[in-house]
Formats: C-alpha cells, structure tokens, sequence
C-alpha cells in the first residue's frame, strides 16, 4: 500500500478552487501547489537550499533529459534523483513523453511505444510504458506519471483520437509495471489527452478514471493554443475528474493562468516560465513583469518588487540586477531566478490561504487589479 | 586621521612569514590574506553570504571595469560599491593600471595619464593618477591602489626604467590627491614596479618608501615570467619594503605561490584563479587539481576532495558536478567556485595558525607532501 494520499482541507464556495494536501513518502505538499522544474536534476542555478527557503515544496524531474544524461547508470549509484541532486523533498517525475515528440528526432511510435534519437548525441533508444516506469523507479520519484502520447497543435480529431487512445493503452501497461514493481513508496498519475476537442477529452477522462491512479494530470495544454481555448478545455476536463483525487496541469504557465486555473479546480502545476525568463531579464511582479536590461532601471535604487521578501528583493536594487544582465554575470540569472520561483510560489501560498479564508473571489479580483493598475 | 592600521601578531622564526591584523572602517583582516576578486562588483557566481560563509574577510574590485560599467554616476546613488553589491566588509580596488594595459585598446601614456579605448564600446577616456582616486573613492573603496604603468613581459631594462619613474611620479599625485579628498576612512597603497630587474625593483621600492603608504604592493609579477623569476624578484622585494605596513602581491598566485609569498613576507593576495579555474571545470585541492570533466569521476560518489567542509563538499559529489558541468548548468559554476574560493580561503587560514604556532616550516612541508602523494 502506498503512503500517499490527498485531503481537500477547504473549498471555495464561489468558485472550483481547493486546498488540499498531499502526502508522499518525503513530506507533505500543501496543494494548490507550484513545481519548479528541475529538468537536469537541478532548478537551474538554484540550490536545493534556495528552492526551500523561496517555499518549494516538491520539484519535477525530467525523465527525458535525465536518461539520456547523466543516465540511470550514474543516478543507481545513489539511490535515486533526491541523494544525486541533494534535495529531500518530494519529487515528480515526468514520463518523458512530452520530450520525446517535442526535443527528440525523428520519434515513431508504435503500439510498443516510441522510437527516438537523442537530441544530443543522435543515438537511438526506445521508451516504452515500461520502461517509463522503470526509469522513473530508478530516479526515485515520489510521484511517477504514465506515458503518454503527445501531439503537435493543431491536430485533426482522427489524430487527436488515435493519440489518446495509445495514451489510455499505454496508461494501463504504466499501472501494471508500476504495480509489479517493489514500489509502495511512491504514486502514479494518469495523463489525460484529447487535445481540443472536449469529446476526447472525456474520453480520454473516463478510460483513465477506470484505471484508479493517485491523481489524473491534463497534459496536452499551453502547446500553442489561445488561453481561452487551454481555459475552456481546462473548464470543460477538470470536473470529469475524481474531486477526491489531485488534479495536475501539467506545463502551465503565467501567473494569471495560474489563478484561473486554480478557480477552476487544478492543484498542482509546473512550468519552466519563472527560470526561463528569468534568464532573459523578465521579471514576475504583482504589478505585472518588468525587463531588467530597460535603460529607465539605470539608477534605479529600488529592489524588483517593493514589499517582496525573496533574498534577492532584501538584497539587490534594480540598478545592480541591471549591471549584472548588463555584463552577462551569472549572478544575474541566479538573483532573477530566485526572485520569479519565490514570485510563482508565493502566489499559490496567498491563493491557498484565500481558499482556506474562503475569500478566493477577492483574492482574484485583488491580483487584477494590482496586475492593471 | 585613518582608521586603517597594521599590527604584526606573530612572525615565523624559520622564515619570513608572518601573521597580522588589518584594521579598515569596515571591520579586521587578518593576514595573510586571500582576496576573491568581484571584478564586476560580483565575486562571478557567488553571494556575499556564501564568500562570508566561505571565509572571505575582504574582496577586490576592479577600477577599470567598474568606471565602464555600470559607471560611477550609478554607484554614487548607493554611495559606494558596498551598498550597491551588498557586501558589508572591507574592499580593495585596484586603481585600473593594470587592465587599461592589458584589456583596453591604444593605450597611450603620457605624462598627464593613459589614454585608452574602451574593450566595451570603443569609447575613449583619459585616466590620470587623480580620476584613479576620484573613481576609487567614488566606489567607497577601503584600500585604494595607486594608478601605476603596467608594462609587457619581457621588456629592456629601459623601458622598464621609464614605466617605474611615471610610476613613482603617478604615485606622488596619487597621495596629494587622496590626502585632498575627504577620505580619513580608506587607506591608499603605492605598487612597486620593475619588471624582473632588482635594481630597478629597489629603486621604484625606494621612491615609493619615501611617500609613506599606508601598505606597500608589489605588482607586475605572474604576468608571463617562469614560477623562478617571480619567486626571486618577491624575494629579492619583500624585505625592501618597511616591515610594519602590510606587503601585497598582486594577481598571484597558485596555492603553492602563496605559500612560498607566504614564507617570503608577504601578507595580502588575489587572484581570479579559483574562479576563473572553476568554471573551467578545474578543482583545486590539498592534494593537486583535478578536472570535474574527466570520465572516471561518472559514478564516483565521493566529495571534490575528501574531509572539506566547503558547501559543494558537504552536498554534492564529483559525479553529480561532473554531469552539471558536462550539461553546461549553471549551478556547476556556482558549486565549483564555492569549493575553489573556500580551498583558497582555507589555506591561508591554515597558513596563518601555522605561523601562529611558528610552525610553517612544517606546514610547508606536509603541504608539498600531500599535494605530490
């Protein structure tokens, strides 16, 4: 029997959103819940200390990247992602799926499962659902997710369908090996797809439903649709879902998709967006984001965000975070980094707390407002 | 009247080594001394939490860099490079002699000063022995250095002759104009020129002797000439200078430099060698440098080196910061300087209990012994 397991503590009344927390084998996670990304076994240049202190609960893992590199082989010799990388955390992994047809060359799937060269070296391997599993055993992941098969956007309902149905098949394989695995430490999710079309949608809902996973996930979303269509999607997918269970979205994204989201009744979520850009000089602001490198930040004395109580906020003004984008110093990329991950998980500490207050309703009407002003 | 003072605590009786206490404004250093080098007001990739953590008493900043970018019209809105890097200890500047020479474009000394073109823009500026100390003190600098010509290594005894007399004639200028600025609180330091001839070495140390600096640099060594000429020429120097004021070696050295300058009499060092060597991959270690990068290190579980009480040592293991390096993350940099700096930093720690003790001859010993083993 696995120890995970997932109490809803506080619902809103006026909208879908849920506090909630889960339970894994290394910690709580008070859900909604935001995952830094860790892909190579590290948030990049963030240290494991950092990532607590901002408020990281758990951090996600890509199976994809850390197979290829520094391979199972290496991550064994420790027994697994959290001793390798030094985070005691919960972690989840992902399946690699979404990799495989994004990162990867020529990927061709068969009932088996997918054939990929390496985007690095060119060397051909082939995921199957169980070897999915496997990795993801290997890496020690608290929570594991099933193969799925990913599709381009757009994509024709024929394609979508055939897509999905692979996904639900090889959602059932994923279950059996997890299950026939010594395994009781950690969960699995399902994935559901169906791109667009909300018929396969609840499609894709119902035939992972029967198979009784820990959680569901919606991957399939933030590929390059419109908000309102990932929304309407997210709106129409998200009650077909078990309540009792945690509900993942996975990929996603700004932080006004994040409130939306959480209205609509998803805990979990992950995205790269808060590193990513903040290599880039974007910084995440109540008020909205800011580019650091803006010759108007020149003299500028004030931190990023006034009020903000992250490390680099207490420490760094404007103008020095400017000079050090400015020189390409890797200092940069660390302070914004810090500043964004404690942005996007401070957001979700003031979401759940409004939902425990039963006051999410003016929480949300409070973040436009600040966000428009 | 300076708070800056000098106070030698013990001396070696088998050589000259020697262990003190510098008193700035901004709190002690004991020596002898290693300065991480911020030449962008970042000590590159590490906080001044981690440099405290590290050991670190004092850095140094560099005038050249930091009067291109980000300017002194910035840094005054924080007054000074303290408040604006935020670290809270002492810093040393260098006056920007030695990088207008070797990084900038047409350098052309005159009387007056050097003109130069910027390696940024192109832009040309005109710095004098005066601007040297305006900028210097415009950054808050504790320990302000004498603008001094740098000449190339080998150069004719000539025009080595030539680049001392500005030198000394620089540094006349440099104190009437620090003794006319506002400064009691920072101290100003004369850097001996000579190139690799002794009588022009006595010469230059002579002129500078009779200017009373608050500390005595040695500069133009390590800039090509074999480990031998270095170590003879501070040999030869080192005594030529008044004891009571603190000795400085400029931009040197490896670990077995210091310990040799060490027992020479010197008491201040930098050097971007721990950091600049880290982000190539290369740790330094008790027992001889290894390279992050090699095969043999994929699955070795081991610390970087075995029983350092650095953060990276205490966290990680060589296989783990192989794979970060090898993925280009930008956390191998970060945990690779960290060690580097703490080894550098430690050293001279343990250098300074030993003449404490007035043990360096054997300190000396057990340090080669371990490091050829």
């Amino acid at each position: 029997m696995s120890v995970f397991n997932f109490d809803i503590i506080a619902e809103s009344t006026t909208t879908r959103a849920r506090a909630g927390v889960i339970q894994t084998a290394r910690g709580k996670v008070e859900t909604p819940v935001f995952m830094p990304v860790g892909t190579l076994g590290t948030v990049k240049s963030l240290t494991p200390d950092e990532l607590t202190s901002a408020g990281a609960q758990i951090i996600l893992g890509n199976t994809y990247h850390l197979y290829l590199r520094p391979g199972c082989d290496v991550i064994e010799q420790f027994d697994g992602l959290h001793k390798f990388i030094s985070w005691k955390g919960p972690i989840l992994t992902d399946s690699g799926g979404f990799q495989v047809f994004s990162l990867a060359k020529l990927a061709n799937i068969t009932e088996e499962g997918v054939t990929f060269q390496s985007h690095i070296d060119g060397s051909r391997h082939l995921l199957t659902p169980e070897k999915a599993i496997d990795i993801q055993t290997c890496l020690g992941s608290d929570i594991i997710m099933c193969l799925d098969n990913c599709i381009q956007h757009p994509a024709s309902h024929a394609q979508t369908r055939q897509a999905l149905e692979i996904t639900s098949r090889w959602a059932k394989r994923c279950k059996v090996a997890w299950q026939a695995g010594v395994n009781g430490h950690n969960a699995i999710f399902g994935i559901v797809q169906g791109g667009m079309f909300k018929d396969l949608r609840e499609a894709s809902s119902e035939a992972l439903i029967a198979q009784d996973f820990n959680g569901f996930a919606i991957g399939g979303l933030s590929v390059g649709e419109p908000v309102e269509t990932m929304l309407e999607i997210a709106d129409f997918t998200l009650p077909k879902l078990p309540n009792e269970k945690p509900k993942y979205i996975m990929g996603t994204g700004t932080p006004e998709d994040l409130v939306e989201l959480v209205a609509l009744g998803a805990d979990m979520f992950d995205c790269v967006l808060p590193t990513r850009n903040a290599r880039n000089g974007q910084i995440f602001r109540q008020q909205g984001t800011l580019n650091i490198s803006n010759a108007k930040y020149r003299h500028d004395t004030r931190p990023l965000e006034t009020g903000c109580a992250c490390y680099t906020c207490c420490n760094y003004s404007r103008a020095y975070l400017r000079h050090l984008f400015l020189a390409k110093e890797l200092l940069a990329y660390r302070l914004n980094s810090l500043h964004n991950v404690y942005f996007f998980l401070n957001l979700m500490k003031q979401m759940r707390e409004a939902i425990l207050a039963d006051d999410f309703e003016s929480f949300r009407k409070d973040f436009y407002k600040t966000l428009n002003n």
